[in-house]
């Protein structure tokens, strides 16, 4: 048989022992960050029903859905003409199953599907890969994590400042200082295009305004012209569109601006009292801003909508999230609201990775690789080791008795900050030899002084 | 829009709060320990090449793989011949790529990809879902966790030793008591056929004796002899079944029985020395257990075996593994031998549950809940949360000015021990009322001691 060359399907990755302990510092943080808000935990299977998925992300998502062939004689269910007719209407005799297209659609499928147990409001996060038969390309796979938290079944605005809370919570346990926390409302940008004149042109305008940060004001004014905006009156939003004014003066400028706008008042309101429940907090808000420019594309957002960007790195935003007033209609359970954010994994790591914030050192990582001698100094090596793992060290014995060099050289691969060598000697006197991997600095000490060094360091 | 109710694709599950609570604590346990013995995680993709999956779990496997079809217009490469070919050749031109059916193959595939990056010995850990097209019944998912360590790249037994510390370890965390480690050597079964005359039929042995427990030893020599087994040579092996020997009786049998063969006596001298280096752990090894008629089916292992039962559960084997020669020899890099064990975390959960064995408080639960009364009450509760969580404590501030009763339902929902109440007057007293919601007392509390009462609470 010719031998494979084994690989792994495009827009996907395998990590490895570095990237992971990387991975799971920000999965750990952003989980310690949902649990001490009171959010629980929720998984859902990775392959959901087609009924289920289809229909609910547009004709182009529905396309990006990965399809999973029928198990067994997929075959046998079909004709001829099935056949005939394409790939589109084929599929439904050969497919029933998908893989999970994002955490929102499973999220509404299990709230109707539990209604009768969850007591609402229900507070839940889910930290799972989704997969989209995108094309790949540079920060774009086909298989990612999201790792998003919810509340729904409350329209309560203590919502939204957890959600900036917890946001800036995770931002600054990551060590991550320059980050911005942008904060809108859809029913300002509503209100907008009704005083404009364009009442019902939201999307159009959200779309464009969308494009902001790429094209500039200009374009994004002459895309709105050509969409039917009256030039004269995108005149108005010049206040807005600088952006240069502080939170109370957007707040006051609304407030005129929509003197005879009901819909956006309640947007200003709204905004007005999530900014006096974070004055509760008592932190200093530094990394909120009140943006009035931000959309949030085409997403079904009702209320609330947020973004975060990292500064000092070029690179989208990393967090966004917002309120929605709907989330289970679909599958016929009405009225249930809620807000929810999603943490966008892949990004924060490069993030982390360019500023250079992993930390050094992690526990889940091994901490003293004792050589291994053989004979009586590796029995003595199993009960250092022992020793030491019972006082919550991460270590292992070399598992041959190979020669130093290449005991040196595995240590370094696996970047371990100490090595302990036991000599013949060494267990006469009880003492062992401890070298410090970064620093070279060599020490013989006993068993106590030596795990004491150990738990100390780090 | 005729209203769909939603479900999930048979064979799979959602996990609500209390579940993944449970499921955590289990998988932070075998993880944590992992670490401690000094394993590094490794994630593979969910999807894999269909040319990396098929062919090594043989034909029934390579039926049990879920296929996923190829994206876009996926018949586009397909003819009306191919079709009429039936669904098996078909398959190779409509899908490319596979759901990942076990943790093995993609490590192996992983580890040739990257030898040239790897240090060896490499040891690896990895807890992902696996999926395969069975069909459902009790206990048996479709997709489902295996959590598996392995060390590749040498044949020393002290890695046996590790692994099956570790065993001892995860069990005894998990406070599960009542265990029993079975320790064979694949090597001591070849040695049993070559002295009972049928050398060559390890794999027919093995397949009769694996029996032993369902169907007792008079139907396994049974179907040894209908195997082609000398009945007489089989009565040499009255000792092994009878399996009420110490482990040093079996092993003075063993020499004796394997006195003029050879690869007997080196599976009896691998399982001295591994018993060797467990003497060094100095700890009591009751939980370890040697069976000659353990055989671990027909997988591929060339020495060691290892399998965990719940003693006082009826349940099939909790954990596995065992040492095998060749793990890469597949794709093209020969000599790859290694160790590995996989624990069973849908039978570990069904076991700490009928044996009431998990933790009743978790620190990834919610702590306290503050009832809300709206107003000024409310943005004391704000402060007061943003202390306890600064304390590290869960806590969340009920969203809405709701009825007491709603909201202790709530409480009662989510099983918080404690809810905090702060009235006008408290507010003035800065004081808050605490409830312990496991005994129903109540008491007024300073905000330091309440923070101290909580926290000695756990």
């Amino acid at each position: 048989m010719a031998v494979q060359k084994p690989s792994t399907p495009r827009g996907t990755r395998d990590f490895g022992p570095d990237q992971m302990v990387k991975r799971n510092y920000i999965f750990n943080t952003i989980k310690a960050v949902y649990q001490k808000y009171g959010f629980s935990q929720l998984e859902t299977p990775t392959m959901e029903n087609l009924s289920v998925l289809t229909g609910k992300y547009g004709d182009e998502g529905d396309q990006l859905i990965f399809k999973i062939l029928n198990s067994g004689d997929y075959l046998s269910k079909t004709t001829e003409a099935d056949y005939q007719e394409g790939s589109k209407p084929f599929l439904t005799k050969v497919s029933e199953k998908g893989l999970r297209y994002d955490l929102t659609v499973p999220f509404a499928r299990f709230v109707v599907m539990h209604r009768n147990e969850i007591t609402f409001p229900f507070k839940r996060f889910q930290i799972q890969p989704v997969w989209r038969a995108d094309r790949p390309q540079k920060g774009r796979y086909r298989e990612f994590y999201q790792c998003d938290a919810d509340v729904v079944g409350t329209d309560s605005l203590l919502c939204e400042a957890e959600i900036i809370m917890m946001i800036n919570d995770v931002f600054t346990d990551l060590k991550l200082e320059d980050f911005t926390i942008k904060l809108n409302n859809r029913k300002v940008l509503t209100g907008i295009t009704e005083v404009i004149g364009a009442p019902g042109k939201e999307t159009a305008f959200c779309v464009s305004i969308d494009k902001l940060d790429k094209i500039g004001k200009d374009k994004v004014i002459e895309e709105m012209v050509a969409s039917g905006f009256s030039a004269e009156n995108l005149k108005m939003l010049d206040p807005i569109f600088e952006n240069n004014q502080s939170t109370q003066q957007s707040i006051d400028f609304l407030k005129g601006f929509f003197a005879d706008c009901e819909i956006g008042l309640k947007g200003v309101s709204e905004i007005e009292e999530i900014l006096s429940y974070l004055s509760a907090y008592e932190i200093e808000n530094a990394h909120l801003e009140l943006d009035l420019t931000l959309a949030r594309g085409l997403s079904y957002y009702t209320g609330s909508i947020f973004e975060v960007k990292a500064n000092s790195v070029q690179i989208g935003s990393i967090c966004g999230g917002g309120r929605y007033d709907n989330l289970t209609g679909v599958f016929g359970l009405p009225d249930v609201s809620g807000v929810g954010i999603s943490f966008g994994v892949d990004r924060i790591y490069d993030v982390l990775e360019e500023l250079n914030l992993y930390p050094a050192s992690n526990s889940s990582s091994l901490q003293v690789m004792i050589a291994n001698f053989g004979g009586e100094t590796a029995k003595a090596g199993i009960r250092l080791m022992n020793a030491l793992r019972a006082e919550g060290i991460n270590t292992e014995l070399y598992p041959d008795d190979a020669k130093m060099k290449k005991q040196m050289s595995y240590a370094n691969g696996k970047q371990v900050p100490y090595v302990v060598v036991i000599g013949e000697e060494e267990i006469q006197n009880e003492t062992f030899t401890l070298k410090n991997m970064v620093s070279g600095e060599q020490e013989s000490l006993k068993k106590a002084d030596l795990i004491s060094k150990i738990k100390n360091s780090h």
